[in-house]
């Protein structure tokens, strides 16, 4: 597919950021490398002065900015995402290197609009926000002091994406060769199938609200590594639906 | 050799910065990959308070830099240069990519110190300065706007350096377990979950045993790609015999 076609499918999504300015770093950052469809989640501060000083030449980005409300409004629709993650966390993906996550974001990025999740600058994302991506990234930095500024770090992982786009080309064709192969499920499908398995497990008794534990981070956990179809989550929902029928279970036993 | 040696023999040049918010978003670039060596020629205001804000926790790196009258200066005692430019020039080097320069000039840190050379903000680096420079690099920009901030252009750059220093695989990005990954599934375990996904297909009557479809094999090209863990097999199959419980559902409806 067309290099910058597939850039053009990739969202730099700004969780709560602070400083005007590094959304400006962003945009000018998003643009040396082809990218255009930023969006912020929550920013302290936008539009602003500082935001277009430090934008120069990218300015039009900034304008074309959408605001959201949460990350999944920010997501919707996309069918990949990656998080930026500073360091290992107990649930989630675990992290890959900024050229290999490249590669995939691009080669999803061959099925659907695909995103780059950034944090805010000083706490980063949230787990809840990292959760709701498909995987995560770090930028391999010096242990000893591994915080770049989010301008940086948007640099370098859209200057990734970029030497992706026109060098070593994702393998779209092979991971699609299956007969049965149906679209990837969007972000509202797959926290679909999440509410569903919730709902049953909390109607079955399997999990107990007042004490959830694990189970639910460890299902995202799990599914999260899938990169889930269409089909699939509805073969799944179907399944969960068919265990809330009052038919077969209540007469068996 | 030892990576981190390889990196501290890399000087970072800026020639006659205009912005010291941009000396400090170099030297915090810098350190986030392990470089330290920071060297100013004429810069125009420094020491200076935005460039300590900028640089973050690397004002070590500021307060380390050594500043010079002229680029032979800066670049005397080294085996090795590269220029950073923006684009072709009549004389001097042609410019090759970060990826297989940071390469190069790791190759020579070898023998001794090398440096990369960074450009005023607005006119980039003289032609005099470039020709005394080993070799050019150009960041693949998009040619509609091709203006990296200098802090984002230092980053990637060094970025390509630490990723080439450790072969592409930096210690920060090593992939290890998770806390609480659990043993990969037996192949035993893996077809206890399809049958017992398989009977309450059946049970519920989402599956229909004379005319079963395609949905076990969708099922098991979904799990398949997932390597499932020991303890996910029993998180599913706990989920499983919960909804075979006569309690919740019969009554409920």
């Amino acid at each position: 597919m067309n290099p910058e076609l597939l850039l053009s499918r990739v969202r730099v999504v700004l969780c709560r950021p602070s400083h005007p300015g590094n959304i400006g770093a962003a945009a000018r950052a998003m643009k040396t490398m082809g990218l255009s469809d930023l969006r912020l989640v929550q920013p302290r501060v936008f539009p602003d002065a500082e935001a277009d000083a430090r934008a120069t030449g990218a300015v039009d980005v900034l304008q074309a900015a959408k605001i959201h409300a949460t990350l999944g409004e920010a997501l919707a629709g996309s069918v990949f995402s990656v998080a930026l993650s500073a360091r290992r966390r107990d649930l989630g993906p675990q992290p890959g290197e900024p050229r290999s996550m490249a590669l995939q974001l691009l080669g999803e990025a061959a099925h659907g609009e695909v995103a780059l999740v950034f944090g805010n600058e000083t706490g980063g994302l949230a787990n809840d926000e990292i959760r709701q991506c498909g995987a995560a990234v770090t930028i391999p930095a010096n242990p000893a002091f591994s915080s770049l500024n989010l301008g940086a770090a948007v640099q370098v992982l859209c200057y990734e994406l970029r030497m992706a786009a026109w060098s070593g080309m994702p393998p779209a064709a092979d991971a699609k060769a299956t007969p049965f192969a149906s679209p990837a499920a969007t972000h509202e499908e797959i926290e679909g199938l999440y509410g569903h398995l919730e709902a049953v497990m909390r109607d079955t008794g399997f999990l107990n609200p007042a004490q959830p534990g694990r189970l639910l981070p460890k299902l995202r956990r799990l599914f999260g590594r899938v990169r889930l179809e269409r089909d699939e989550i509805n073969i799944l929902r179907g399944l969960l639906a068919a265990t809330q029928q009052p038919t077969a279970h209540g007469r068996k036993d």
